[in-house]
This record gives structure tokens, sequence and C-alpha cells, in this order.
């Protein structure tokens, strides 16, 4: 099999694998345990959050660890603007599900939420941004970088532009993280979701940062774990796992990317080069190196997944944090696709995992089914296919 | 080392490590994915599900999944109150902390709770809450067990007494799963929550059963996952260990409950024979098999503790789900315990690794710290120790 869905999950590290082991077998304190075997798996999840921290250039205790990134950025969401007097929140109309259905419960709330459009590489225009913001803006909430079409907004920009108004400022890093260089300082932003499983770590964890001086209100509360923010037992494996994770996802950046892109750049030059009538969206340029996503016309996105599927190659037609609903991407459609262009499409994200050979047996593959499928295609004489 | 404190957590048994290590190494897809890495860990999810449901005779539809025992009560509570039109709940004064808490948050926005008392074995009187009922009431969450002194509440009887008046009735059944029989059917509960690792599986993973029929809002928002009550991607390892810790529990009840009985009746005998001025604490009858809570009188728990780590067993106050915080247990103060005698409280709780050799080594180690404590208390004379 050739796994070309590194976007929707990645395969645990063996390094992560072996470093969480001991807490399933030896180590099954409870962290809030007084005991010797509390004492460890305490010690255990201040050491991993150091290196989650030490990922994004933060402080440890500026770390609050979730059961992954959809609760980071609700938690983010309605930890800011439950406690906040202004009732307006300005996102993207191109989020992922987990920070858009929050603000549309809250819009049900009587807040009101202004969504950014983006231009046809799914850009967003800080002038836009600034044209929005209002005395009632409590949070801002844009994303790094796209799960879809892999752009990357300027995050350091827009963060500019919320410190001058004092509008705390969240960022969802779920796909951008271990892709492109992340410092919270430098940035300047006030929260930051990441994820476990998308960085070769365990599914089932992930971490908000809230940066020192911002409030948040908790959305689950019980014992008083994470300062009080986060109540219940620390999921101290998987909290072990996530911290290695961050730690080779640090340490291998620089190796990583290069690989990254000569995987997806091979991939572009040869699926363009080599397949008529084949688009490549998102930015050229402000993009996450692992991820390649196509526009081939008169195919259906879904028809090609399941071809490649037979074929034993495991791509995705967009997000797959949303379940089997196929619905279009209003990703692509605030990037002002047609119907035609947005059913035609397709993602391939690299990861560690992947090898040259792999992409040159993907591009084969492609070639062949995309041709198999034009010739049963509606828009078969429109082309000429 | 002897570990006693199977009511925080418990080891991660061998079988179910097994079951969760394809998961992380070669099935790393996303549910939510379309081709075969997804499809076999939606499948994974399915079969888990059904393990889950079937170890308390609830459908599989029935089982929302969730990152643990916190979540799963905050799920009910919020769940619950935040659909209903009656403003009023009743729980009782000896829950844990993850339905006091988010109890206290629904009386800040207005609610109404009642928090009905508990006689000196820690036992609610069915009587109490059939007077509390209001038309108003819109929820009554009573825990199954309590995780300090394990005494068992009549369930059955409560749930009737909240089906006659059409009150949804949720129980927090975390201590009792693997120790009683449970079967939602017969009790009549209509939410009922349970945790992962305090049956011998993972941590970081739990399960609030919904009876069919039951409507709840979704705390977590995102891709719909969970039919919509509880997005974001699947934990796909810990739900399979999940599912297979409540396999076994289900599968070694009977053997497990003898086991439990034996060690706790050994404990408490011995116990109460050779150290004078010591009581057994909770239910003499209706309790869960595993656990045992003594008062020392003239002795400090936190001391108790601190000696019994030094020779190597691992033994706790009260409850270890709340952080490090040194409270006196609201659980012993409702069920009308003196500070002497709340200070002087021990919880010893077992689980499938204990043997019989340990709870002598326990006991042995136990007459000697007590009697070493109790020469410097300032209790002393009063006890003539």
């Amino acid at each position: 099999m050739i796994y070309l869905d590194n976007a929707a999950s990645t395969p645990v590290h063996k390094k992560v694998v072996e470093e969480m082991m001991p807490f399933f077998k030896e180590q099954y304190g409870n962290p809030s345990s007084i005991h010797r075997y509390g004492r460890f798996t305490n010690l255990a999840i201040q050491n991993a959050r150091k290196r989650i921290a030490n990922m994004i250039n933060a402080d440890s205790n500026e770390i609050l660890l979730t059961s992954g990134g959809t609760e980071s950025n609700n938690t983010a969401i309605y930890g800011i603007a439950s406690r906040s007097k202004g009732k307006h929140v300005i996102t993207t109309s191109i989020e992922h599900d987990s920070i858009l259905e929050p603000c549309k419960l809250l819009e049900k709330e009587g807040y009101r939420i202004s969504y950014l459009p983006v231009d046809k590489h799914g850009l967003v225009d800080p002038e836009n941004l600034k044209n929005e913001i209002s005395d009632d803006t409590c949070l801002i909430t844009i994303m790094y970088a796209n799960n879809e079409v892999g752009t990357i907004q300027p995050i350091k920009e827009i963060a500019m532009i919320a410190q001058k108004k004092k509008i705390p400022f969240h960022t969802d890093a779920i796909q951008a993280a271990g892709k492109v260089p992340m410092d919270v300082r430098e940035m300047g932003v006030d929260l930051l979701s990441i994820s476990s499983h998308k960085i070769n770590g365990p599914k089932g964890v992930g971490a908000l940062y809230v940066r020192n001086g911002i409030k948040i209100t908790p959305l689950i509360l019980g014992g008083g774990q994470e300062r009080g923010l986060r109540s219940g037992t620390e999921n101290v494996a998987s909290v072990v796992g996530f911290g290695m994770a961050c730690m080779l996802a640090k340490d291998t950046f620089q190796n990583n990317i290069t690989h990254y892109k000569k995987l997806t750049t091979k991939l572009a030059t040869r699926i363009l080069n080599e397949i008529s009538h084949t688009t490549f969206n998102g930015h050229p340029i402000n993009r996450i190196p692992n991820n390649a996503h196509f526009t081939f016309l008169g195919v259906s996105g879904e028809d090609l997944i399941m071809k490649l599927d037979e074929n034993k190659i495991a791509a995705s037609t967009g997000s797959a944090c949303s379940v089997r609903i196929q619905k279009a991407s209003h990703v692509l459609k605030a990037m002002g696709f047609s119907h035609e262009q947005i059913t035609g499409s397709l993602r391939l994200t690299v990861g560690i995992i992947n090898s040259e050979e792999e992409i040159d047996e993907t591009v084969n593959v492609l070639k062949q089914v995309v041709q198999e499928l034009r010739l049963l295609s509606p828009y078969k004489n429109k082309y000429n296919f």
C-alpha cells in the first residue's frame, strides 16, 4: 500500500511507540496520586509538556493538554468568546469544521461572526481583516495552513493587526505543525492549536497554546487538572507519545521538509506534465510542503479515490476529519471553484514514510485511472478526451 | 511495589496492549477516510463499540465515545440540562468533582441544584429524592458507586422514581463498572458514564451510554463524528483497547469479584482485628468489592500514605482524580465524619494484579507504621496509645 493521506492521519513513529509502552505496562499511576506511581507519571507529563512547548517555543505553563485538535479549537473559541463582553468573532470561510461549527453555535447564541473571503489561491487579505474589526470584536481565529489545499496565511501580519487592536488571536496550526517553522513568540499569536496524530504521534491527544496573560474559560470541568482549565485524568501514555512526536518533529524538521518538498515537487511536475486538463490548487508558494492538491477535469474525485484504492494507493478528496458525508468542499467553493472543478479534486499528502518510488508508482497509476475515467466522463466531448 | 490504588487507575491488561498495537504501527488510518486504511479503522471502532455496549447490555448506537469519565459526566449534565426547559437538577453531596463542578456552573447560570444528603454509610434515601422532585426538575444524576468509600446506591429504585416522573436519570458508573453486574436495561437508567482506565484499559477514553430516544446537546463540535454528538478524530487505538478491556471485564467478572472480595475481606478482617481504634467505612454490604476504606484514629492519612510509600505500598486518602490539593473529603463530611475521622482516613483498592501475599505484607507494614505515627500523635493521651 502507498499511503498518501498524511493530512488525515499519520503512522505513529517507532520511537513514539517505544516511549509510550512503559506507561501501559508498568507506570500506570494516576498523575494526581501522591505515591511514587503518581509522582512518576506526573513527572512524565511535565517532561512531555516541555517537549511540546519546545516545538513551538512556548513556556511549559502555556501548554494546555487536550484530547485532540477539535477540542483545542473548541476550547479556544468558547474559552475566549464566553468570557468576553464583545459579541463579534472574525474567522475565515475556509476553516476546519471544528472552528466553523462552534462559530455557528455562537451565532445562534447572538454573536455576530464575520467569515473573511479568500482569493483563488485560498489566501486571506489582511486588509479585509482590518475592515471587519469593530469595537465589539472579541476574537480573531484564522487557520495557519489549510487542511485541503495547504495554503499558508500571513499569520504574523494578522497577529500584528490583532495585537494593535488588543484582540485575542487564535490560529489552528494543526496542519502547519511540523511543516513550517513555528515560533509563537515570533508569530505573536495568543492561542494556537496543535494535534498529535498529524505529526506521527498517537491519536486522541492535542494541545492548545495559551499565551501567559490570556484568560480562558474551561470547556470540561472536574478534578482541576491543567490548572483548572481542562479536567480529567491525564492521558499519560498518549501525552508522553505526543511529547516525543514534537521532539522528533523539531529535531528532524529540516530533513522532513526537504523530503516532503522533493516528493510533492516530483508529484506536481509529473502530473501536470503527463496528465492534460489538470490544475494544481492552493497557493503556488505560500503552502505547506507535504500537500499537493489537484483538479482533474471531467473526473469525479470520489471515483478517483476508489480506483486508486483498488490500486493500493490511499488518497483523499479533501478533509477526512468529517464523517463520510459527501458534501462539496466549502474551501474550494470559497476559492471560487466551479462545481465541476470541485468534483474533480484530489488531495495527496506525503509523510515521513513515503519514498520517491511510491510517487512514481502513484503517477503511473493516476495516468491510467484518469484516462479510464475520462473515457466514461459526461465531459468527454467537451474536452475532447 | 504493592499497588493498592486501583480506584485511581489500573494497569493496562496485557491483552489490551496487544489489541492496541496494530493501530499505532500499521493501521493508522483516519476512520473518516474512505480508502481501505479508513475503512479498517472504522470497522475496528465499530467492533470496539459493540464490546463496550455488550458490557452494559446496551446497543452499539447507544454508546458515545469520549475522552474519559470526566468528559462523559460533563456531557451528560450539559447535554441534558442545556436543552431542557426545567432549570432544576438533583444530585448528591458525594458525587465526583466531574459532576459537582458542572453543577456549580449551572448554578451560576441560574439553575437550582439539589444536593441530596447521605447517611453515615454514604447511602442516599430514595424518599429524599421523591421529595426534591419538582415540575422544574430536568435531570437526576446520582453516582452508582462512590469513588472514596465504595458505597453502592439503590440505582434501580432511583431509576424507577425518575421514570415515573419522566425525568432523565444519569448515573456515574465509573467506579462501579467491572465490580457489579451492570445491565442498563434492567437498571432502567437513561445515561451512564464509564471510563477505560478504571477497568484495565488505557487512559484517555471513556463512554457515555445514552438510551435510544434520549436527546443530548454535544459538548464538542466539528467534523460530526459520533453521529454529531462528539466531534474529533476517533482515538482508534485507545477505543480498541477500551473495547478489549470491556470484553475482559465481562468475561472475567465472576473470577474478578471473587478475587477482590477475598482480598478486601482479608484486609478488613486483619486490620480491624490487629489495629485498635480503627473503623471500616462506607456501607458494610452495599459496596463495590474492590474497595476498603478505613479510619485510623489519631493518625494523619497523608502521613500514612507517605510511610506506606516508603515501604513500597501505593495507597490513597480518597479521590486521586483531583489535583494534589489537600482539602478535606466532601464525601466523608457528608457522611458526618468529624475532622479527626476524616484526617485519619485511608483508601485501599485492590485489582486483578494483587495477591493475598501482598495483602498480608500490607497489613504487616500498616500495623507498624500506624503504631509509629500514633506515638507521635497529638491524640496520644486521648486514646492511650
